[in-house]
């Protein structure tokens, strides 16, 4: 990205300041390969979420072909990504009416917005204020496709009913129906996402009939998650894929099986900086903040606590470290088979920290450290953060 | 803080994009004023710990006379503070060799630096570093007064090993011992904490009378956490107290009988956008970074999922919702006692979400909106985000 001032990046993992964000460039560049190969064999266009990324680099090797659009979780990423000529953007969180002032300043800069919300009373207030600017928001209806979080079921009056809101009133227009299948995050085996996954194409294709049966236009209809995008069947009926975690994937993607170990591409750097001799364990200096306190894969097969620790350049299926406890910038790493002996970390010593989930831990850094093919640090991609 | 460029601030809780950090101006000063008065009352100085906050508005409001010192977790907040004006710095964070360095460019900006470690060869490895640059680091050694994380007991040999290391070395200074009570957070009763808070001052207390009686000065004696600041019954034999989270208070902190839930200070501002209906539960714009994946009170008397829900000026002892679960940028809010009926909160509703742990809940933030007596935003106060 021309448009980015890179800043000098350190030559060597051993000489960034920790904690730091690490991004492995070839398992990146690996992982956005494999999905972009799989999006024409599906016969849909792709709208990656940068949610998870925050980065217009990474959001560039993503893209496919111009003009092409991103999916954001905030308006201050429509904000950062219209600034690097990211046009076509699609909101995907409900919008608040309260926001409708925001977005039209985008749509005044240039972005081509679309917004998505799943109630007559938002649809009203959306259409309202767009005709009261001069204004005409396109807007996706949120379908609910495995009872998981918001959206309207496929079947419900409430579609055809906001259908007609969005379509008669002049500030605003139908732009057709969008899910999100979190189910997919409850599955155990790939053949439950597969299933998961038909039934995201399923209730999104009935949501378009709906509409279209009641002759309005649904000319976008929207799927995905990284899971159900990776193990679809098909997605006949669809016209659009989103999915954003697939680029740096983390520890809870690889318990779904939808990526190994190895492919984890984002990790947090940190250093050792004492220990807890009564109980053999070692403290470095990431914690709650520098990996976040999720822990989604409690409920996986394999718990690796607040991350999997890995020294720079090893195999992470021989990793013996987990971290066990988080304090706000102390982290307690523990064995995962047994006790690890302290004198094999050293003060000082540098590991890397692979995230239970990497949106959540990528998203309070304000860089990338890029790692080269030979261990070296080849750039510093800044990122968004806050809101 | 005439250093401070603050912008203009919106007049009223409805004009401000959510989410956002809100801080409630007369709860910050009533928790403030309550920490001020005990400090005198238990002779020592007081050393806030600016960690919470990352503001150098409120650090100003904590501090009680100068010359005064702050403590900080990272290296970026000395940084930050320093560019304020705050000279006596205390990194509590046990060093890294790696990072002496920026230590030194601190002190060379004029930072009266105080660092910490555990390890003789951390001891040896400040020691050389300084004598190399010509700079005599101020190390205190941490004192392990509870097993709760880092730390030298108070008996061992080790510390009289340290205490020699850094004193005869030309690059180091034996400034004292610090120890922090993290044993208090898993009290039930005031007493147990009172009784936590004599074990912190005891071990400090022993630690550097076995420094003293190895000939080995010991100026400085820190202890501290928020609960054994508020609880402690004697300080006699310490000489400073660090704190941080009193500023503010949290949901963890009421339930550990701190605080009341009227004295929570800080909240996260958030706007209905959505329904799930067939649970009768109601989605915000703030999810799992806007309020942080912290579940502490899921082991305290009352478990507030991931936070208590208020309506704006409204008492939180009548609250009716806590968030229930979260997503990256939504929170699904339900009824503590039966079912919430949706239409009681409308699209659009602004919301205040009480945090269970508030330093992690304010840390992705870059401001404070603060919130006046008549309920209007009197100010916006940056702060610190990252590292």
């Amino acid at each position: 990205m021309s448009e980015l001032t890179h800043e000098t990046a350190p030559r060597k993992l051993s000489d960034i300041p920790t904690p730091a964000l690490v991004l492995d460039r070839r398992k990146l560049e690996r992982n956005i390969a494999g999905m972009q190969a799989r999006v024409p064999a599906l016969g849909v266009a792709f709208r990656p979420h940068v949610k998870t990324c925050k980065s217009a680099d990474i959001a560039s090797l993503m893209l496919m072909e111009e003009p092409a659009g991103i999916t954001v979780s905030t308006l201050g990423e429509a904000d950062y990504f219209l600034g690097y000529g990211f046009r076509d953007i699609t909101y995907a969180v409900g919008i608040a009416p309260g926001k409708l002032a925001a977005v039209g300043e985008l749509m005044a800069r240039g972005a081509d917005m679309k917004i998505l919300l799943d109630e007559p009373e938002a649809a009203q207030a959306v259409s309202e204020f767009g005709a009261a600017r001069g204004l005409a928001f396109k807007t996706l209806i949120e379908i609910d496709s495995d009872g998981h979080r918001a959206g309207v079921r496929p079947g419900d009056a409430k579609l055809v009913e906001i259908g007609r809101i969005l379509t008669q009133g002049k500030g605003s227009r139908l732009e057709g129906v969008l899910t999100h299948a979190g189910g997919s995050y409850g599955c155990r085996t790939v053949e439950e996402i597969a299933e998961i996954a038909d039934r995201e194409r399923a209730a999104i294709v009935s949501a378009a009939e709906t509409l279209t049966d009641a002759e309005l236009p649904c000319p976008t209809r929207s799927v995905g998650s990284t899971p159900t995008a990776t193990f679809a069947r098909t997605l006949d009926g669809v016209t659009e894929l989103r999915a954003g975690v697939f680029c740096f994937h983390d520890l809870f993607q690889a318990g779904l099986g939808v990526c190994g170990l190895d492919d984890i591409a984002a990790a947090v750097l940190a250093t050792v900086i004492g220990y807890r001799h009564a109980s053999d364990q070692i403290l470095i200096d990431a914690g709650a903040l520098a990996l976040s306190k999720d822990r989604s894969t409690a409920a996986s097969p394999q718990d690796y606590g607040y991350g999997l620790v890995v020294r720079p350049g090893s195999n992470p299926a021989s990793a013996e470290l987990i971290v066990d406890s988080v304090f706000q910038e102390h982290g307690m790493l523990q064995s995962r088979n047994g006790a690890a002996d302290p004198r094999d970390y050293p003060i000082g010593t540098r590991l890397l920290v692979l995230p239970n989930h990497a949106c959540m831990t990528a998203a309070p850094y304000d860089r990338y450290h890029v790692l080269g093919e030979d261990g070296a640090i080849t750039d510093l991609w800044p990122k968004l953060t806050g809101w």
